[in-house]
């Protein structure tokens, strides 16, 4: 079994990352508790004349290599790769490219260790990598293959509480949510 | 038709920009002319006790974004592209990833221009992606899934002649080797 496992808002808390440091920017701007956030992009949900500083901090330096890991995910990992599933962690960079991509890598170094850097991949478009399941919390994960090999299963988030028909995780019941559960660990 | 694209011996002079640097820093030790290289690791050809001479090459700051594309490259990418063909980038990171992962990214912008970069996906194992076609310079490519779905062409190079039983291709011949040759443009 091969698992592909995204990491903003499903390893990484880019939710609370995001409202943390814009908070500390602009005490004196509304902002939009994560149990109320609605969209996939925060942009979306934000007053349009503040998008730019949205963009803003993602963008800047430090930002991706200090998200605090989503409690419970580092272990899953840890725990279905001692099962013998196969583990890739896959991500999306931003298109303003500079400051994630290094970040991503070190990320994944910090909380994994350096050996799960080899099981970074980075691309935009998921739909070509092969495997059995994605666990993202994107609504849809869509692009140049239309029949992707994997089941797409919902990390679940506020944001994707509308969508219906697919499988829905989290870090605390992913053991019951994978099918089968969890395999025997193999000899 | 989907096809992968590998970029250090295929789309980035990596080898020039290695002995250039070798032969700049180190004038008063042996060097291996290109033609007469043999093994697809540099530091397997250089003396043992040079090996780390050979790594600090490669893992230093702006290596990898200064080394030059190798002619016609990116004229068959843009060529490709514009026929129909899926094309993406595909490369392996060095586990010593600190300088090399962005500097992909800009070398892909600078000489391909920035919507490339969405078409790159960094990838330790190439082997879970799915495409018609891989072109790497790389003798063997391993991985994961025993069986890839793309098929392996050879991308040129004097240390992989040894390779019997696979397309082989370069930037001047490209046309002829993929299969049908260049499908009429799309309208």
């Amino acid at each position: 079994m091969r698992v592909l496992v995204d990491m903003d808002g499903v390893l990484t808390d880019f939710e609370s990352g995001f409202l943390d440091r814009w908070r500390e920017l602009y005490a004196d701007r509304i902002f939009i508790p994560i149990e109320q956030r609605t969209t996939f992009y925060i942009a979306d949900q934000y007053p349009q004349e503040w998008k730019e500083s949205v963009y803003d901090i993602f963008e800047a330096p430090g930002f991706y290599r200090s998200l605090r890991p989503i409690p419970g995910g580092v272990e899953a990992l840890r725990a279905m790769q001692a099962t013998g599933i196969e583990v890739f962690v896959c991500s999306s960079p931003l298109t303003e490219y500079k400051n994630c991509v290094l970040e991503k890598y070190e990320w994944i170094d910090e909380h994994l260790g350096k050996d799960w850097t080899k099981n970074l991949i980075l691309a935009k478009d998921k739909t070509v990598i092969k495997a059995d399941f994605l666990i993202d919390d994107r609504p849809q994960v869509k692009g140049a293959e239309e029949h992707p090999s994997w089941q797409h299963i919902l990390y679940d988030a506020p944001y994707n509480r509308g969508v219906i028909g697919k499988k829905r995780l989290d870090w605390e019941n992913w053991r019951a949510v994978l099918p089968n559960g969890l395999p025997s660990i193999r000899q």
